[in-house]
């Protein structure tokens, strides 16, 4: 059985169309979303447009904002700086990965707390380590909803993560220890990958190589989360072998339309809630 | 074999005094350690003593600030902030557990996360998280100066940790994460622990029950760090059957005089770290 994820976007979308609608009822305005993208990049292009058409299609408002490769860091952070304070927006996401000459993580902590999306400040990294509330990143989150919807228990089964970027695999590692699940986390330094993953109820897999689990490495009735988007030769593969896997899986995302439409639904609540945070403030 | 906390943290202090005496010819002063304690139960009593009597050994200032029980949190946050503005003030502790009045949380957030010496201020924790340099918490930075020491290889190798605190178990994970071992996190809630911690290369406890590892549950050749302090009967004891876990462990500590006079060393790092990145500024 699939884990529909793009089914389960479209559904969110009923739910956040009309969360808008309250909102916009409520204050006067509809919740806004900056996205900045640097450069060009094909890849980065159709996240970003794929990030704006899902905010406009549930009644938000959305811009993006491209600035040229060449831009400097301090330019950038100019640019933020100006949004943080601008009380029309909401939202303020910035497209990774930047250009090589800008240090990430010095230009995601100039986000607001409060404006951040992707819950890659240092400090909403914090809240979630230490279980306080706050915004957790879209990707992670979006496999969480769906594993709700599911109803995928977690409590005292064996979740194994293999990946453990700052993306997904630590916050998703974090967010399946605090629904009681026992965690273990993979990594390209693990010996014996196959020892662990066998043993897994649930397996959730970021390390951003084409159909890298394959299906000896999968327990019989296992639920197989695959967050990874490869192309290959113009195609979309992800990290698991899905036609092999599902033979022995009980339930599994496909890629495409298992995780990546669950990352922008879990984007759009995101927004929501720094909206509402900033209302209950 | 013993992994002598006790001796390693008094080797440490020749190095940590010899820091302490070249700070002071550089900068004209010695580190300057603040230690909270609300409300005077005699275990919290012991352990402020022992840290301030560790920073006088190795020629450190500290205080020891008690308050009374009924303190409110607006209080304590006030004598905070003026400590975090005082440039005599180097390292700010607050004794945990806090009253129940107070939201542990809330209170520790107002130290200056320049000043936080036990890792405890979520920027810290969210650094941590995010594999920037910060300050990290003491028992866990104990347990890896320890395991350095020791040339404990972790590499690859599996590491059970049985606890999810924000205090030792979640740190201590993703510590050892960074240094490329796989790591699994066990809690209250897991089903089936010895499955986990008899295939344990390294197993770390910090669950807070007396003797809750047992010699079945320990791989043969284990390294086996105890982080548990329990007084039964007055006597301290670990979270590990020490007696016979040690027959099938290959290393392992004991407690007291393992993990415990560790945590107080690298406490003493932490407030020389503090120190440090206020000259570096």
């Amino acid at each position: 059985m699939i884990l529909d994820g793009k089914g389960l976007a479209k559904q969110n979308e009923t739910i956040l169309k009309e969360k808008v609608t309250n909102l916009k009822g409520k204050f006067g305005r509809v919740p806004n979303l900056k996205v900045v993208l640097v450069g060009d990049s094909p890849a980065s292009m159709a996240y970003v447009t794929s990030k704006k058409k899902a905010c406009n299609r549930v009644g938000m408002d959305a811009e993006v904002i491209m600035l040229d490769i060449n831009t400097t860091e301090h330019a950038l952070i100019s640019l933020i700086e100006k949004m943080n304070v601008d009380d029309a927006i909401d939202g303020i996401l910035i497209q990774l990965p930047l250009p090589k000459h800008m240090n990430e993580t010095y230009v995601l902590n100039h986000v607001s707390p409060n404006k951040d999306v992707d819950g890659l400040h240092t400090i909403n990294g914090g809240k979630l380590f230490t279980k306080q509330d706050g915004i957790v990143p879209a990707t992670p989150l979006g496999v969480m909803m769906m594993l709700d919807h599911y109803q995928v228990n977690l409590e005292g089964k064996h979740a194994v993560v293999i990946g453990r970027s700052n993306l997904v695999g630590m916050p998703l590692s974090k967010l399946l220890l605090d629904k009681n699940a026992t965690v273990t986390i993979l990594h390209s330094r693990t010996k014996d990958m196959k020892k662990y993953t066998l043993d897994a109820d649930i397996l959730l897999v970021a390390i951003g190589k084409p159909k890298f689990v394959t299906k000896d490495m999968v327990k019989k009735g296992a639920v197989v989360v695959d967050v990874g988007i490869n192309r290959v030769d113009g195609v979309l593969v992800g990290d698991v072998d899905f036609e092999n896997v599902s033979e022995v899986a009980s339930l599994i995302t496909p890629v495409p339309g298992g995780v990546g439409p669950m990352t922008i639904s879990a984007l759009l609540f995101n927004v929501i809630k720094q909206y509402e945070v900033k209302y209950h403030d």
